[in-house]
């Protein structure tokens, strides 16, 4: 029969279609760490998402991910007339298929409810029927019982906040007090909560970015628009769930999305170091030095502010080089710039010292 | 709630996203009809497909189609586990949207057998849960009672048919016989049947071609490799659900994938002539004479065999132009070229004759 | 000998490569007129540009271009140390190539000045040696004496004007008194200059839209943030040289820029009518009706301020179709939007009225 | 004056558009060496090219290159009615551009006879006039008596070799006999030789390949069709012209063409082993382990000839991952496989050993 089963069609996309094969992405690094690149929000139908969960896998294979979670609503079901409720049946369906393809799968579900306290997800859960609960303390005290990572979902969506401005209710302070809240989405599918990040660094919590997908990522984050799905970046002692577990609890998160990086203010200047590198002048005309800078990562760089004697603003390509020209004083103090697209704060990004190598 | 319903993310991919605009295809017209782009063949979760049912209607209004089916296996359905079986729902949950979009949803089922008579789509039905039946002939016979037009699906299929070739069975021969078969898929997914093209003249079938998608369209016919998915040409009176059924019933189709259309011989040539045009010449050396030819449709046209005095092939791009170059003994008589791209018969091509426009 | 002749290389790209082939532009048409696609202001290594002009002609084939005019400048040749200086030379090499590609090569100088006057194209001019004067309006007239058509370009280069505002001098009052100015560049290569569109409905002059181009055409304009070049649209009675200098003598031009047409108040409304057609309403629920926006064009059509219970912005994508879902109301009474990307003066932009088609 | 001068272009194309970003080439590395990408066959409007010099170094640093010859035609200038013959001018015009972008520039010219001994490239020269001679080995002994690297240029090329099959004439086996032929190019423009992989071999030459452009490079060598130009990696002891030159001499040089790369035998294992990495078996059922197998080039690695129990064929991605599911027994000894793109004789490929890692 023509009948596909589930595992074929990824062998096939694979095997056969160009947008099938795993592209490896290049993303800064915190040394001694590896990068964990990571959608913890995606929707099928067994929730009100439009697709079967292998695909999810075979999404996050294809986009070169490392670990995914797929949460479907707890509360919400509009498929239900169709599909019985059945809170483990994502995870059931996926698991073999990411252990075909080495992606971590982590057991997750949506706690789904108004603002205050909107929608959290629960990580690294084991039982999601646990978790339906009348009452949301008990939910989370659930998901918490099972070592759950607690995220805090779209903070600022205008459907539950039409100011668009994420703030704290008591709820989520009580959550806080009690560490049963890990984490914030800075950014959802297409849009992003500056305030986050200082919420995250007064609180201790981890960044988080995620497609909060229900449809099709390759349909969602489609170029020219898009290059890529926002994704959390977690760096971690190694390759595993349990590394990863870690890593989340200890915040050593960032969150790329279209050509931005939102990190931690500790962990921003080594991830810009880890992938930019200037060379040695190769031309020096007794007044002024020319250098290449460089660019290893999928993420070009936009640098502003440049002193007088130096380019005002550069953006080095992602895979990419310019050459710097600026004054031979430069040989003996740092340029300085501002890079615009790695955000360390609602209202500040990185600054960098940049000096041209010695021979 | 950040639940995004059925219908929702349909209107935001349209509304918010380049990908989800829908492009008008360019493809060539019969003189007195109107072209319908179908495609009659293809799955969803409710069989072994990876998509809700609204993901068919979004994908088929981006490809700009006038017209799909949806046709879920009758007798096979691997995600019963999760989902109880029916084989309405696909339809019932399309219906309303493709009411919004304006594309005209085909009630069909497959009728999913081993080799011989393999897999059949029955189209334009009414009552599906009628075609569960032990034998095959009932089955059709229950479609045909509804006014089915009965595809036969991917003849050569080689999980079905080892050798590839396409090859008729006492059953195929007795339902043609009966009036119970109307048309034969030439072309499925990625690969096509060339003695389908004999079967269907020799038996009065129309020409089928369709996408058998079980995936996501925009993942398994992606760039480069793919610009459209294939489909089913219908020359209809008028865009209605009544006048395409009366169209494929008198086999006024053919079928377009990649850069080729498969047509029955006698409207391969008005179907090339409605898209090719040739100027005047616009120079004139007194030896030769340069002339242009252009393509107003999405399909380049691949000319090959011209005679002594003019270009051995040419090719005339999509919605391009090329410049004949020729003797101006083509002033009086016509070049003659064969139409590499569009298929007449297992073994025929189109052949055609081309002029100068006059001044 | 491995030595391609100046010819050659263009026949090579058009019948070996992709990229070579001749897109034909759809683009807003004028009753009664051929619409000419045009680009008035080019270089090449006869002045500071980097091309041979056989590139030109290539460039101009391939973007689909009717007519052309290669300016090098009269008083500016930084390459003189290794070519010596030749006015003609440019429109010598390209004539016979245009000639074998039907590309209208107009005869064309730029008069290269300090602001006041700045540059200024002189078209269809016979002998640009006799623009070489000390003294510009004497140049002017020699090139008026050959029936030229003077255009005035990038009036507001930064270089020239630093505020970027283009002004009036008395000179150009001067020329302007004595019909010695016909057109004036509204864009120019990367930039437009908004109150041009006001310049030249005061004083009657055409509005022209050119590239500029010093280097290569596919590398300046290069997708994702070029889908073309800008061009200067010509509403010819016929699409021959005469034609086309009366038209633009007459005015009837228009200017294509990135996803923007600029166009005299009076060409607007039936540029945008000849593209964009409404369809019969496809669904009533008795409150709301449901109707086609299709756009036959490359052009998207950006509609915004929509009245209620119609959408208040609708983007008709180039090529495709959008759904119209609005008060039944408007089926006695059309729905009423700006088209942001119609620029019809400094500060106007082209209102249309849209009905739903009758049965 | 809107003039820009030779300089600017270039630094515009550079700081305004996308298309004029550098992009770092990913190319297999030979260990203690570093790769240089390089063209050393080009043309300009100084023997018949298209382009100013100034566009192929603009080229060069756009598409990554490290060095470029410009190679105009000593004994071929259909230009010369309008450009005096200046053998030096290319290289005076890029020189001071090529400083400014870090791109060596050797010195060449183009010899160009008729067959044989055909055309060959003079490279590191210092005095092309000097190359000005009637009889062929006068040329070439004064183009050796200036240190000059001898390229013979497509041996093949139809033109002059209408069969398309290189051969060694006299002169040929003269010039190897006193040591004044180094090189042959194996590729050119869009064409090779599988032969001179051969010749290269029995006669200690080194293997060249160039793209002969005579146009523009992005134009000739654009997508989907081409990804990149082709071109010859030298393996070089330092990024410098000294060191260049050394590496060229010791036929330390592979070919990139397509998604091809011919290579000595002796340096094409470790040019794979550079960029392809097996992981550790990540998952193991018993019977058969999964493993990972990544590519950090730019160039897929297409693998065929698999033994029984691992895969018949795979397709390494570029900057891409494949798993590998194959039998346990592959613990113990390696998979063996051709790698049919890294071509190592007129008829060889280089065959591969792969073991998953060791924990």
């Amino acid at each position: 029969m023509k009948t596909k089963l589930t595992l074929i069609p990824i062998f096939l996309l694979i095997t056969l279609t160009l947008s099938a094969q795993r592209h490896i992405l290049s993303v800064p690094e915190l040394p001694g760490y590896v990068t964990l690149k990571c959608d913890f929000h995606m929707h099928t139908v067994f929730s009100d998402g439009n697709v079967w969960p292998n695909q999810r896998v075979g999404e996050a294979w294809r986009d070169g991910l490392d670990a995914i979670a797929i949460t479907d609503h707890i509360e919400y079901q509009p498929h239900k007339q169709y599909i019985p409720v059945d809170h483990s049946a994502a995870w059931k369906i996926a698991s073999p298929i990411a252990a075909d393809y080495n992606i971590i799968l982590v057991k997750g579900s949506e706690i789904t409810r108004k603002m205050p306290p909107g929608h959290l997800n629960a990580l690294f859960i084991t039982e999601p029927d646990s978790l339906v609960k009348d009452d949301f303390m008990k939910a989370v005290e659930a998901a918490v019982a099972q070592g759950a990572f607690i995220e805090w979902n779209h903070p600022g969506w205008k459907s539950q906040q039409p100011d668009g401005i994420p703030r704290m209710y008591d709820v989520h302070r009580e959550l806080i007090a009690k560490g049963w809240l890990h984490g914030i989405e800075y950014y959802n599918d297409v849009e992003y909560y500056p305030l986050v990040m200082d919420m995250c660094r007064d609180n201790q919590l981890a960044i988080m970015g995620n497609s909060d997908v229900h449809g099709v990522i390759s349909e969602e984050f489609a170029a020219p628009v898009y290059s890529h799905r926002p994704m959390t970046l977690v760096f971690a002692k190694e390759r595993t769930m349990e590394s990863l577990k870690e890593a989340m609890f200890a915040r050593r998160t960032a969150v790329w999305y279209g050509d931005n990086l939102a990190a931690p203010e500790e962990l921003a200047a080594p991830l810009f170091q880890s992938v930019i590198t200037a060379g040695i002048p190769f031309r020096d005309d007794g007044k002024r030095i020319w250098f290449e800078l460089s660019n290893t990562s999928d993420i070009p760089m936009k640098l502003s502010g440049g002193p007088e004697g130096a380019p005002a603003t550069l953006t080095v390509p992602a895979h990419g080089m310019v050459v710097v020209r600026a004054d031979r004083k430069f040989l003996a103090q740092p340029v300085t710039y501002a890079v615009d697209n790695i955000i360390t704060g609602s209202n500040n990004v990185l600054k960098v010292e940049i000096s041209p190598a010695k021979k």
